[in-house]
């Protein structure tokens, strides 16, 4: 029997998307920076480091829905990176998600604030948590740290600072991947941490984890990479081509198209081979790895 | 004998002064991002919250040392709140503490990160202290929760939104003390708040601390508006009079000077009368209230 991934992925959204929705109080709604926050935190993302989270807490033997707050606050840190990364100061994009990036839909001044308040109400979910016994306290405080140590100037935000000063010249694939692991792998992994944290894993758990995550969120950017090459615009909600106009260096334009296509399959394999010895209860975590190559958006 | 502030307040700045030095690891100097981080953190600032949040656990019975990860996370968190807020798309300011400001010294791009990196390091700071026993993780946990939502959206974000908003308009006397409360008060009161926790305060104790907070940091507020006015640009290292260019509603420009300086007084002596049943070991806390209306920078 295969897994049912897009049914797993549906009922995931549902509870986080319900998760975030609930998250910023109503009677705040009429608040420009709720909106804003609101706007991009609901603008239909993958959702991909909530699943994760929750997946890797199940396939531990923890109780998925306890993962939920680490999950939402992932998806906040993810969020307010990609409305920073739009800003005309950065990246200048203008579409996201197939909608107006949001500093156009509001302005500049909205967009940075809104992305600084999905960041802190991250933290303030993450320290919000109700707390049974001392070791729950003491795993949210490393769930928080997991988290700010993958978000700050040593994981993504120092990627966002290769990614801008690499723009225009070659990157060897030595700089490429080390950008790219802190850019976007340290989030990912950060999201399968925390699950593994808040699921209970024991140490080997968390290093098989670890090596599972490596790999997917390398195979994720290279994915990532490929249909920003031969993806379809409408079905990505956002342009492609953009990393060629750009003279971005990306993995197709290193490697090859055909090349980096075999990369990703060598990288989901490797990431398959690290929780082999994993039960079903990590069957999501596996399908994930393999969707990551199929998706087309 | 009357207590020494300057000597307390120059032994409180070394002592976070080596701590904030500390807190960004050697091996990344050579990073930019790093070095804008330090730019702005190092750039000499008064270290009032840090000062405050160290004097509250003193004045609770605590161990000074012991509130220091939330001093120096405190400063990291308003330091961020000035490098976004001296941004372009915000107030535009080319100095800061008479230096360039981080986007001027740096770039913009730079900038929007290195505050995003400072207010994420503060939360792995804070997530980061030793914890010893249950209620001490707790506590910590406590910290992170109140330092998150005064930062947030519903505190000094929402108090920067009402600040950009409201420029060019005159506001009344009820909306100029929220918005101050939301932009400055909140973390200030934060920062006693989370000495107290450290520091063990019973709930009795937490009250008084908030009102002298409540109180100090308007007080504060009041007193900077006079500055603006009639301060010298060559102490403060930056420029007076803007607030008029701007046409900011300020307490000077709705209610005089002279009517503001005696607001001033009659807040700091509500403050003063909230902590009057603590003992000596909140002189510092006395001193530094009266010390917020009588200093020139």
């Amino acid at each position: 029997m295969t897994f049912d991934l897009k049914s797993y992925i549906s009922n995931q959204n549902e509870l986080i998307n319900g998760f975030l929705e609930s998250a910023i109080p109503e009677k705040n709604q009429d608040q420009r920076i709720v909106a804003a926050m609101k706007y991009s935190l609901m603008a239909g993302g993958k959702r991909l480091r909530p699943v994760l989270c929750v997946a890797a807490a199940e396939a531990v033997g923890g109780e998925p829905t306890d993962a939920l707050p680490a999950a939402g606050a992932l998806e906040m840190v993810h969020t307010y990176s990609l409305i920073h990364d739009d800003l005309p100061a950065m990246d200048d994009d203008e579409l996201r998600r197939g909608k107006p990036t949001c500093h156009v839909a509001f302005d500049e001044a909205t967009a940075i604030l809104a992305g600084d308040a999905l960041l802190t109400l991250a933290f303030q979910i993450l320290s919000s948590v109700e707390i049974s016994n001392a070791s729950h306290a003491a795993a949210w405080l490393k769930v928080i740290r997991t988290i700010a140590s993958a978000a700050g100037y040593g994981g993504m935000i120092q990627g966002q600072m290769l990614d801008i000063s690499s723009e225009g010249r070659t990157l060897t694939m030595a700089e490429l991947e080390s950008m790219h692991h802190l850019k976007t792998g340290a989030l990912i992994a950060a999201s399968l941490r925390c699950g593994a944290i808040i699921g209970g894993a024991n140490d080997e758990q968390l290093t098989s984890l670890e090596r599972y995550a490596n790999n997917t969120g390398l195979a994720f950017q290279v994915a990532d990479d490929i249909l920003n090459v031969e993806g379809d615009p409408e079905l990505m909600g956002k342009a492609v081509g953009t990393d060629q106009l750009r003279e971005k260096s990306t993995y197709p334009s290193i490697l090859g198209l055909k090349e980096s296509k075999e990369l990703a399959h060598h990288l989901v394999h490797k990431a398959l081979q690290a929780i082999e010895n994993f039960d079903n209860r990590s069957d999501a975590l596996r399908a994930i790895a393999k969707y990551i190559i199929e998706r087309k958006r």
